[in-house]
């Protein structure tokens, strides 16, 4: 069974399948007088046939301990989608690139730092969102869509996403 | 000298400004196998022209301590503009209706609960973002300006915005 050790998630790395929104860089610029510095367009926002943009809130009612079986990956196909945490979290993506066929060795475990969010690019195979407690919150900005835009497949076997914080020796003995 | 006390932020109250971005009431729908609870498409996202939707942060370098004097509203004429703060902080926004001439007794004042966003409606008057700690981020999502897109209109006197947590008695001796 595929085992994911999960990555820091750093922008170079995600670029294959979208974009890591956080304030991070040079690319700061001042606004209202000085009071803020303002992170700007830190992510491309796609939707296909000119439909609009949801904005919406996610929140979990489960917590996902790691490690976890993943048996199913999914894509939108047409539009991008974006997570971002309301309140410091780390969580863990698994991500494959956006393109017809895919096997598991194509896809990618990364975690983040706590403050980053995620943008999905079209296309880009994802695991289903997971939190690692309950009642924790995340943004999501989508397509707005009015006809199907989710295709999901099923991994079989399925794979394993590690605790990125757990050292080798501990995980020897989980039966996951 | 207009004084404004800020008031609770609620959708009705706010309703003729924008939106109110919380993850509350009724219209929750599961998601990922009954993971997630989602809160689906809370505000209204305007982009004139065709133009795209841009996703920024802004952290604050300043903290902003109230009674405040006002003496600067900004618009933006050409799309909607949505603050969601990225960590639980309570915020006070000024806001007055989306038209071409406001009187300072046209403005609203209102007080988030620490985890309610505000997407101001195109051409909707607002207060400058203004955070209470530094360090404070906001997602910011708005329209790609790719022409001017900021209308400011000074207050001649300014207004005061009061604190909403001190009680009256408290404010007699202030010099705002």
């Amino acid at each position: 069974m595929l085992r994911l050790r999960p990555r820091p998630l750093t922008p170079t790395q995600f670029a294959p399948f979208g974009d890591v929104i956080e304030a991070v860089g040079a690319h700061a610029i001042e606004m209202n007088d000085g009071r803020f510095e303002r992170f700007a367009d830190l992510c491309r926002i796609e939707s296909d046939g000119g439909a609009g943009i949801a904005v919406g809130i996610v929140r979990s009612k489960v917590a996902t301990s790691l490690p976890y079986r993943l048996d199913k990956i999914e894509r939108h196909p047409l539009g991008s989608q974006a997570f971002i945490p309301l309140e410091p979290c780390r969580f863990v993506v698994v991500v494959g690139p956006p393109r017809e066929k895919i096997e598991p060795s194509d896809l990618r475990a990364f975690v983040t730092n706590g403050r980053q969010g995620v943008n999905y690019r079209r296309g880009t195979w994802h695991m289903p969102l997971v939190a690692p407690e309950i009642g924790q919150e995340f943004l999501v900005i989508d397509r707005i869509a009015t006809e199907p835009n989710c295709d999901e497949l099923y991994l079989s076997p399925p794979v394993v996403v590690l605790d990125p914080w757990k050292r080798a020796s501990d995980r020897k003995g989980l039966h996951v």
